[in-house]
């Protein structure tokens, strides 16, 4: 037994239906008194809500996903000239992102207010593009303070949405057993959130509009996020990080076709993390527990469906060659690799 | 799901065999250069060997249990007089609650290295007396920096005290389902502690002198106080305070005795704890498992054999009621409280 753990500073508060209480509260404890609130369109309404009596001195809402660099300095010089000291963003990964990006060069400290299973506010991670280069670091200023989960402000978030979205944090669980900072710490995390996401996850797809569901793939995407962060990327993350950026498709859709065919993949070499899963799942193995929660979600299948070309393949596969983490656990061919992404590509059972 | 938690920063290092590395890499991230090494003269071979090549100033040996107020505040001068820039303790917890009565005064970080389940090490509370009066409290600044976990280092610890210690870690798991703290995310934290240290303990007591045993106790042993201390004290801790406190009954084994009694008489009421526990145990329930546990470690079983008569039961029961928390899970009348304590004392089956 020889790892090294770092469990970060964050306060977590789950709180259904009382994200404007809950928000309140935290920001008395960071002690602002000249709030930023950082949603886009979409959520504007939301943040107003969950903001309201507080000591508003801007609301932001040019997000843009992947933190493109102009926007993120836009919004810094809002920050400065407002003379802001707390930051709160309602909404995704790239509204969560945009706050980070604001944190990163001023330290102000963020409360999160999340509305999909992201998981970016349980990460010290922040991105930012330039053009079409995308930069990724890890500075703990980034981190935000507080997370407010409110299951009642993720109802809206459409069925096929929180599907794809539910199974990239599950994503984050599976392949944080065998990221290169793979411990029973961040094991045992990941096994508690894929628990939870297993359950939730048709919960949602079945009953959008009822909290329980929500709740628990909240609380899911939390761990998952947690464990993600502290083992970072594995083979999954690799792939889908390669395919994401070079052939543009969608990021959660991405993650959620990958995955079964990455842990088909790992699964007989690496049986330990198998097991926690199989038994996270409540089904014999773990391969056989994904397909069917993926069966019972009708979840995307085939990457042709989102743009990626068979003649790609080739391609692809040189360029996620020199990602493919040491510590993966079963050794990686260029030959494993085009089947599995010709497998992906179809969507069609494999091994 | 409504609840609070809070994550709270330090680096954890499992490194068996590899203690005086790990501590050398700890301290360099603090960038101390002026250290102050606290370890009772049991562990001061250990200690020496921990922290060689360190630029050590001065070693710190009056450790004394529970802290009295003056042996702490020798030590805050000697740390003064030193200009001391960081703790590094190696001990159990009483000499870890030494590290902390200093930290708390001087803000000085202090790297861990526990050779006990005790797990004070994971938690910002400290605790100090004052002639008979203890006071404990909480203060992020006595949490230390760094903990340390060398499982060569607990290979001598004796049989009887690394079971006794182990049924304590076990304790705070437990007791932690169902304290004022509760929530999902230490309950995740406590049933993988429990599922380690019911691995691990019978291991420790059939061959104390292996790695893995030891590896998976300590692990346990540091989940558990993670879990406990964001929990805090629920009943079993508040019988065993008030024993402790008011009988002088030694504090590891008055847990190890009281514990199954408390699990009886909660499990009927907590049945996602006790089903949680079921399934760490690997057992049908939670008290079956905790029983046949205890029978394979050949555990204290009876107060009696520590000091407690029979006749200060009535006394204790008012003392303890008082101290009785309102989320505790099945209500606790006198009459209860008696039963529990006459059957602790004998060390009968109960319930």
């Amino acid at each position: 037994m020889r790892f090294v753990h770092e469990s970060l500073p964050q306060r977590v508060c789950f709180d259904s239906g009382g994200a404007a209480r809950a928000v309140a509260a935290e920001i008395e404890l960071v002690k602002a008194e000249r709030l930023m609130v950082v949603a886009a369109t979409p959520e504007a309404d939301l943040a107003e809500r969950v903001t309201a009596g507080l000591p508003v001195v801007v609301r932001h809402d040019e997000v843009v996903m992947h933190v493109p660099i102009e926007i993120a300095e836009r919004a810094r010089k809002v920050a400065a000239n407002r003379a802001v000291d707390a930051l709160v963003c309602v909404g995704g990964g790239s509204t969560t992102g945009l706050a980070k990006a604001i944190a990163m060069t001023t330290g102000l400290p963020i409360v999160a207010v999340p509305t999909t299973y992201a998981g970016s506010e349980a990460t010290p991670v922040w991105g930012l593009t330039d053009g079409d280069r995308k930069t990724t670091g890890v500075d703990p200023v980034v981190l935000p303070r507080s997370v407010v989960y409110d299951a009642s402000l993720t109802l809206g978030l459409p069925v096929e949405m929180s599907v794809a979205s539910g199974l990239n944090a599950l994503a984050h669980c599976v392949d944080s057993l065998w990221a290169p900072g793979a411990n029973p710490l961040n094991a045992a995390l990941a096994a508690e959130g894929a628990r939870a996401l297993h359950g939730a996850l048709p919960e949602v797809a079945n009953h959008p509009k009822d909290l329980p569901g929500r709740e628990q793939a909240l609380y899911g995407a939390y761990l998952a996020a947690v464990a993600f962060a502290a083992a970072g990327s594995g083979l999954h993350h690799k792939i889908c990080h390669v395919l994401g950026g070079k052939y543009n498709l969608p990021h959660a859709q991405t993650h959620a076709i990958v995955l079964p065919y990455v842990l088909a993949f790992n699964a007989p070499n690496a049986p330990e993390a198998a097991d926690r899963l199989a038994r996270a799942f409540g089904t014999p193995s773990a391969p056989a527990g994904l397909e069917s929660l993926r069966a019972r979600l009708d979840a995307p299948r085939a990457l042709r469906d989102f743009g990626f070309a068979e003649s790609e393949i080739p391609a692809a596969v040189s360029a996620i060659l020199p990602f493919v983490p040491a510590s993966n656990p079963t050794p990686v061919t260029p030959d494993d690799l085009a089947l599995l992404l010709r497998a992906a590509w179809e969507g069609s059972d494999w091994r």
